[in-house]
């Protein structure tokens, strides 16, 4: 599909704005049947749908929560169930380490271990995340022949281990027995090509353990979802488009990265997001831009907060549409319906507006008025197809 | 995608209920306009459905007319064109026998051949059940070489056959000529491991033409469908699920045991199927619970039946509500329209209850209404996914 869009993709001068609102999609609250976009006034949505083509996103498939990874990949165009990404690369994309192709990536937690070297907690107590960067420290001691090694800090007990040279893979066995009372297992290579890969890790876990032998309660690591950065098709070679990913959150920086965006310095809130937005309007074809306020009051189950969250990205709207773009697409990554208070499966309402979206009888942003749009219900990465077809970018498939 | 819902699925304590009305799916009378459910009066589905997600299902693929076997695969998780079900497994299971791994089954009929071994007639005139009964027990004399032979009568003309041992296989052609006047064929290996089981079906059929010399018009037998049972994983594994499935009719045991579920003793009623989902609640936590009337009904062509016989099922909702399922699933495993007085391809109405299932515009349970759903048109496959997380036993997929 991506080489099919490769092969269409013209140029043209016509500008797309992405604005991907986190967690989007809710469920209705007991009390009043409305779910947090049925109950928000948020008037400039409502005009938008009203001009615009909507439906539901569906990020992965049906019945599947989506974690933002998936969720973003699928907006970006890239099928999720196609192009995996081990929970190694997303934590270091999540600070937004600077992975290079060929790197391995590894989730880390300090954990306790008795005098046996049995797993007492996995977690470590929960260290600070101030201890954690201290213990950090003794490890990004370590050496290795032929690598290099990174160890990033995370929060509380979590840090990304990075191994960087050539030769390298990412198809290895975790090193945590998932259960107390045991030893951290050796990593074990799941293809015969790792095996180097696996004697490296496991040097790293001996030199670790030696390291920390004083630091109880963190006085061990355990490793896990370990990875490759995987190699994607470019999306500004796919699409033809110079684009640009502008947010807030490190991770959302670190996905827009992995698939080959110009990430935009910007600042920590939303306004100053939009700032950016409109410094590099000239500069670029396509810009993604990330509202995280949706997903987190979502995620802390703050109904209210969600319902306001979607008013103040509302009241943004004028503000974007009066930059002229000639795609204006919102959505989501996934839903985080506020009465589950995580991520949800549900589809995600969306809505395409351009002068080519055509009419339907959708006039009204919310989950149950998109069911009748007229993009129905769509695999999310379908939407940048569709999205370059709207700016004029896609020539004719067939003579 | 079994195995990305095996690698999410976890535990909870949720109960799941899905009713299969068989045949639900209906077409108006042309005197009235109006499909089966749209005259029924269900005044405990149209609430149902109000407070639901709906939508339809598709079973096979556009067009295609579904049998039981695929149309409740689908059901159950079970792409039915990955997994295929042969007519002779199908026939075993129709009857319930209890066919192992390994097994191969094939379909058989009576016929009638002339003096030159000709076929005259291919259902031998229909003879009674009761000849049937007495021409197998003569059949089941008959000892094949290093396996075991199982013959069972099914009805009228029709029986089963069943080869019992290792290095079977169910890739043979049939001995049905399908044409009078001609004599049957030679079971013919359809690769090369079938050579071995080709050859005992041969023998099997001489011998069954001199057992049967005397006993015109059923003086010779033919054979199709063959089929080994196939390896499907099995649903208590794939969904984590204690499974029990609750049917009066064999077919509908037999298909559910082909996936592995539990399948519950109960008597030939749907009240005493409901008594023994009550009974057996708090044992499991997924029930198939079947529904036979509306497809008798509907394959008589009887469309006041069909109406009544929704009606009888709609009065049996409050007594399903009462058992507080988690995740409330109505539907059916393809439509037998009344007018058709058999299976059709139409896509059939499905709800979902449950307390995060999302609101539609969806205020009644027929074929109309649910296009309208939230649910869209999808295929049956993806239902129990859509269960599953419903019922809060899938994790998400990705960081």
């Amino acid at each position: 599909m991506l080489e099919l869009i490769r092969s269409l993709a013209v140029p043209n001068t016509t500008k797309i704005l992405l604005a991907s609102l986190d967690g989007l999609g809710g469920l209705p609250r007991p009390e009043t049947g409305r779910s947090e976009l049925e109950t928000a006034r948020v008037p400039n949505l409502t005009a938008l749908a009203a001009e615009a083509a909507c439906g539901l996103l569906r990020h992965v498939a049906p019945g599947i929560t989506p974690g933002s990874g998936p969720g973003h990949l699928g907006l970006f165009g890239y099928d999720p169930l196609r192009f995996l990404v081990g929970r190694g690369v997303l934590e270091a994309l999540g600070i937004e380490f600077d992975l290079r192709a060929g790197d391995v990536a590894a989730r880390g937690n300090f954990c306790t271990v008795d005098a046996g070297g049995l797993i007492t907690d996995r977690r470590a107590g929960r260290i600070s995340t101030e201890v954690c960067v201290r213990l950090v420290e003794r490890l990004r001691t370590i050496r290795l022949s032929g690598v290099d090694v990174f160890v990033e800090p995370v929060r509380e007990h979590r840090f990304v281990l990075v191994l960087r040279g050539t030769g390298l893979s990412g198809r290895l066995g975790e090193t945590d027995p998932q259960a107390l009372g045991r030893a951290p297992v050796p990593a074990r290579g799941l293809e015969a090509a790792a095996a180097r890969t696996a004697d490296l890790v496991n040097r790293f876990v001996d030199e670790a353990r030696r390291l920390l032998a004083d630091a109880a309660p963190a006085n061990m690591v355990l490793l896990r979802g370990f990875d490759r950065l995987p190699e994607l098709p470019r999306f500004p070679e796919v699409f033809g488009l110079r684009a640009a990913a502008i947010a807030a959150y490190p991770m959302y920086r670190g996905l827009a990265r992995l698939v080959g965006m110009d990430v935009v310095k910007t600042g920590g809130t939303f306004a100053q997001e939009v700032a950016t937005l409109r410094e590099h309007w000239e500069a670029y074809d396509f810009f993604f831009l990330h509202y995280k306020d949706t997903d987190k009051a979502g995620e802390d189950g703050d109904f209210d907060a969600k319902v306001e969250a979607l008013e103040r990205f509302d009241a943004a709207v004028p503000g974007l549409r009066a930059l002229r773009p000639d795609v204006l697409v919102v959505t989501g990554d996934h839903a985080t319906p506020a009465i589950l208070a995580g991520h949800g499966w549900q589809p995600v309402p969306v809505l395409v507006w351009s002068r080519h979206c055509g009419a339907d009888p959708v006039t009204a942003f919310t989950e149950r008025a998109c069911v009748a749009g007229s993009l129905g219900l769509m695999p999310a990465h379908h939407l940048m197809p569709l999205v370059m077809a709207n700016a004029l970018r896609l020539t004719k498939f067939g003579a």
